[in-house]
């Protein structure tokens, strides 16, 4: 129900996903009014593999999360993390308001044993034809060097797991490369890191080393997790909205048009994994239960690039490998 | 004598900066043996407008600030800064050590009457023709609000005197719009910035509105701005880079090949403005003088930038502007 445009945009994804994935069932959590209108047309046998799930109100996207969190009860966010929570549901993907979904998960999902918080994280692709995993990109406001460690043990898990790499390099958001540069819990976490040997830690980067592909697993806290991100972001649709056509483009010639067209296409091709609809879709990690938070301006294309990152968490158990790795090494009572 | 390249890059573009500023003067300070070999060839109209300074010893590009502060003595950065403290000089631009600059600078140079810590500042672009100054860029870790409410009334003074913009919009960078998002310096600076008149204060604005033109001035602390700077130019790099013809072009058509220098050259006019050379040159503002600090890996044409940026901000008497608005706003004793 919730982002920008609601059923609208999540029921055609829906759908979307169900075709590319035939495995896939889906519950549709929300207003069954709505939902059913959309689903009039669909055939079928894809319609076996959905469930409507009513729920009898919606959480505003503007809400503030305290008293949204206190008067959550019945609505489709909180509806589907307790499906996810009773095991009726392997993931829970929302386009709704980010700061009452990590209050409800947090307080609704149990934390893996070790994780204090969890974070936030978005599969970035780089110039190297890999993915970096960025994390944390909101879930905490300020985080202390403990946390920022925990981050750095998750992602190298997801990194090995999700991208198949057997050893990923780890490295700490910072203003500089020396030592002695940045925030003090980024210092204490740097220093914790290079004596843990189950992280493969490089040290700082620089945030102009982005999509560079220096790294494979980016840890930052929270807030400047965020600014990376909404900048990144920014710049990019920057860029598309240059490459696209000027409204004169009548009074230009046909040869120019077509000149232009067919640039446009080139570097619509060039830049298109780069797009933010490409990697649609941040993993709220460190919870038993796998949560997807769709940006809310997210189109069809960008919801089913949500929906297909949490069949790809689910199917590699990241929340099952995560736990291992930190029983591994937490100190045994 | 400082950045990547040293005199090879500065002697040239000091040169180029003479050209089109006739009134300009240069004082070029450092190893004069490697000065004098650039400026061999220089007709002598141009050699008259140069003074050569000698200087002993240069700071390292790497060094660490404290160490290389208290050794400073006889190093051209110091050397120029004293030019300027003494008034033989303008203002210093310099390619060097970024920490060493400002912390030589807080020493050497007088604060302005009601500014606790000086802020760097650049000048971006935006969609919207105009331009956008963003400051802190580095010069502070952290910030407190008193700092981010001096930095919004010193940005708004310049955006006035320089950008010629009768009233500005100030804003605050911040993970969200709501009055309840973000840090607390950033809350209470917004709680401040409210109610303070000789500030066009319009809120908060994410970092994805950086390029958008929503603002003329954004105010940041300097670990964030200076990742917002990064992250804004390591993602231009990627897109100047995929522009750049691919290795194999050899083997392409030459049809193909005048294609995509077409394109190229269209894509160079459309981005031009974003490149990162031509907002070159960070201002350090708070002091009385001109202090700016140019990017270590500028090439001629970017450190042309960084001195044209000295000479209008001497010209609009930028540093008397910002102390006259403080006498105004600061209670009198």
């Amino acid at each position: 129900m919730g982002g920008d445009y609601g059923p609208k945009v999540t029921v055609p994804s829906a759908l979307k996903a169900l075709l590319l994935y035939p495995k896939l069932e889906l519950l549709l959590v929300g207003n069954p009014t709505k939902i059913h209108l959309l689903l009039k047309k669909t055939n079928s046998i894809l319609r076996k593999r959905i469930t409507v799930i009513a729920a009898e109100s919606v959480i505003a996207n503007d809400a503030k999360p305290s008293s949204a969190i206190r008067t959550s009860r019945g609505t489709s966010m909180r509806i589907s993390l307790e499906l996810l929570k009773e095991g009726q549901a392997q993931a829970c993907i929302s386009a709704g308001n980010t700061g009452v979904l990590i209050g409800l998960a947090n307080i609704i999902l149990k934390h893996i044993n070790g994780i204090r918080r969890p974070a936030l994280m978005v599969t970035l692709p780089n110039k190297k034809q890999g993915k970096t995993l960025l994390l944390d990109v909101g879930a905490n406001i300020s985080c202390d060097s403990a946390s920022l460690v925990q981050f750095a043990i998750m992602g190298s898990v997801i990194s090995e797991h999700l991208m198949k790499i057997p050893y990923p390099r780890v490295a700490l958001l910072n203003i500089g490369v020396e030592e002695n540069k940045g925030l003090s819990p980024i210092q204490h976490a740097s220093a914790f890191l290079r004596n843990t040997p189950v992280v493969n830690y490089i040290g700082y980067l620089e945030p102009n080393e982005l999509l560079t592909g220096k790294t494979d697993v980016l840890v930052v806290d929270g807030f400047v997790g965020n600014v990376t991100l909404k900048t990144m972001e920014g710049i990019i649709r920057v860029f598309a909205s240059c490459i696209k056509p000027s409204r004169d483009n009548k009074k230009q010639s046909f040869l120019t048009q077509l000149s232009m067209q067919w640039i446009q296409r080139y570097l619509v091709h060039q830049f298109d994994q780069l797009h933010p609809d490409q990697y649609n879709g941040a993993c709220l990690i460190g919870l038993h239960g796998v949560v997807i938070k769709s940006h809310g301006a997210a189109n069809q294309h960008a919801f089913t690039s949500a929906i297909e990152k949490a069949i790809q968490t689910v199917e590699h158990q990241i929340s099952q490998r995560i736990a291992a790795r930190l029983d591994e090494v937490l100190p045994k009572e």
